[in-house]
């Protein structure tokens, strides 16, 4: 079977929509803790204005005070060429820059037009010529945005080539508020990587309206191995207060290994640690392996 | 594209597994709104013992209480002959007898052996001789046995075949406690509907684990079209207490619609209902769509 990486981004993704700020300790021991679930990657943290994202103001501090484990890849989200520099600072593995496909989803998540997004783009991959960091490109709004609705596939497609012209090392197409549906993953999917076919290419659901996971079916048969997951499935969605998060981190693999699909990741820890985060954030997180266990618990008759 | 068909199971999988009784009359209405919605069946009630579903002990009432929308199937869900001469007292379209493939679960869940209640199957189905009421089969734990684990796929096959010998003119495979997978999921139907390639193969999926969804698109990759769900995705399993329930009918129908499968079925009218079930039930529901609004909803930039 078919090996699936799994890329944890609730320290990131997860912790930036909490209403309270998570101590930089208590982030450091669940980044420790993940790093050793074997996941293959894990987005630290955010280089962004403390002010814009006070809960993840402890960027330096967090990514400086993880013990990193061989093989895994430590990246963290920057906005702009000043979180990139920052980024680069704290020796973090690969820089991952969002752009929005949405004119107006850009404009509100880093207040800027796409084209001087792209811009910046080639400014960070230049950033890091002389080292051995990555950059990949996470493009918002990939299946349509909360203000502009459906957006053409021509221009995601058109942007996914400006993102290979300025020298990104991946792609992640991100489904920002949770509007994918399986049908539109599964072509998108084929569509993207028709085009840049040796690109590696991730993909980023959340599970606003439930989809979230049969979206990764249509991924996976579309051929993509890569997915960002969050822990407990936190996240949320500005436009939608209760609903999920991002796609769980523990569901996602619970589902995968039960399909057979090579994953090595250590499930019990990962429910291990989804617990411990419960506790942190003392409420019932999305998750539903953390409340049901695993299909293969047995119940004494 | 093809027709989907959605059975509503809220009235019964979902009441049944509530902490309190709702009202009679919050009951019909209900289902009164429901069958407005274009659902094409709806699982009223269950003519089992007061005493072991006290939830349900106003059967009658809500059968004959109900406004009967032509063209909706009204069918109940029993357990043995005396609960199926209730039902047709009652005037049902259709008698669903619910067998337990797994000899402990079925030994739990109707109180004798499979061999039993596949006797009784062929009792209930003489009972319905000289009327046009139909009797389906639900094959609970299809899919795994919370106490037995797997359940050979031969024996769920030598079962389908027993019910066709008893006459049944439906057969659902229910995942009682949500431990299905996709992968399991596309196996199982493709191998029941060569079997018995004309009998109506209805899926009735549970959302414990968040594999819900994305079981039904494999169910629908398999060539199924009869799903059953629950309003707001209640339901619930006892082996689970805070895990969700069945698959959520908003939540399907608005990923089949976006899909494009053809769904004739008022999503608007189901979210008011599932809107009014979370008033009645007072707290908050598993369902997504209902917290989340549509994926078309879009927000004022």
């Amino acid at each position: 079977m078919e090996r699936v990486y799994i890329h944890e981004v609730m320290p990131r993704d997860g912790l930036q929509n909490e209403p309270s700020f998570v101590s930089t300790e208590d982030k450091i021991r669940l980044i420790d803790r993940l790093s050793r679930t074997g996941v293959s990657k894990i987005e630290v943290t955010s280089f962004v204005s403390p002010k814009r994202v006070p809960n993840l103001r402890d960027a330096e501090e967090v990514m400086k005070g993880i013990q990193r484990v061989p093989g895994v890849c430590y990246t963290a989200l920057v906005p702009n060429v000043k979180g990139a520099e920052r980024a680069l600072d704290c020796g973090v593995d690969e820089i991952n820059v969002v752009i929005s496909i949405s004119e107006t989803h850009n404009r509100k998540n880093v207040g800027c037009s796409v084209e001087e997004s792209l811009d910046r783009l080639g400014k960070i991959v230049d950033l890091t010529g002389a080292t051995s960091v990555t950059v990949n490109c996470t493009l918002g709004t990939a299946f349509g945005c909360p203000y502009e609705g459906e957006i053409a596939e021509s221009r995601l497609l058109s942007i996914v080539a400006r993102c290979v012209e300025q020298g990104v090392g991946g792609i992640s197409l991100a489904d920002t508020t949770g509007m994918a549906n399986p049908r539109q993953v599964y072509r998108v999917c084929r569509r993207v990587k028709d085009a840049v076919p040796d690109l590696p290419l991730t993909l980023h659901f959340h599970n606003t309206r439930g989809m979230g996971l049969a979206n990764v079916l249509e991924g996976l048969r579309a051929g993509v191995v890569r997915y960002d997951a969050s822990l407990g499935g936190i996240g949320g969605c500005p436009f939608a207060p209760g609903a999920s998060g991002n796609i769980c981190t523990e569901d996602l693999v619970h589902m995968l290994q039960s399909m057979g699909y090579e994953v090595p990741v250590d499930l019990d820890a990962l429910i291990r640690a989804a617990r411990e985060l419960q506790e942190i954030l003392d409420r019932e997180l999305p998750g539903q392996v953390i409340k049901a266990g695993k299909a293969t618990d047995l119940h004494p008759a």
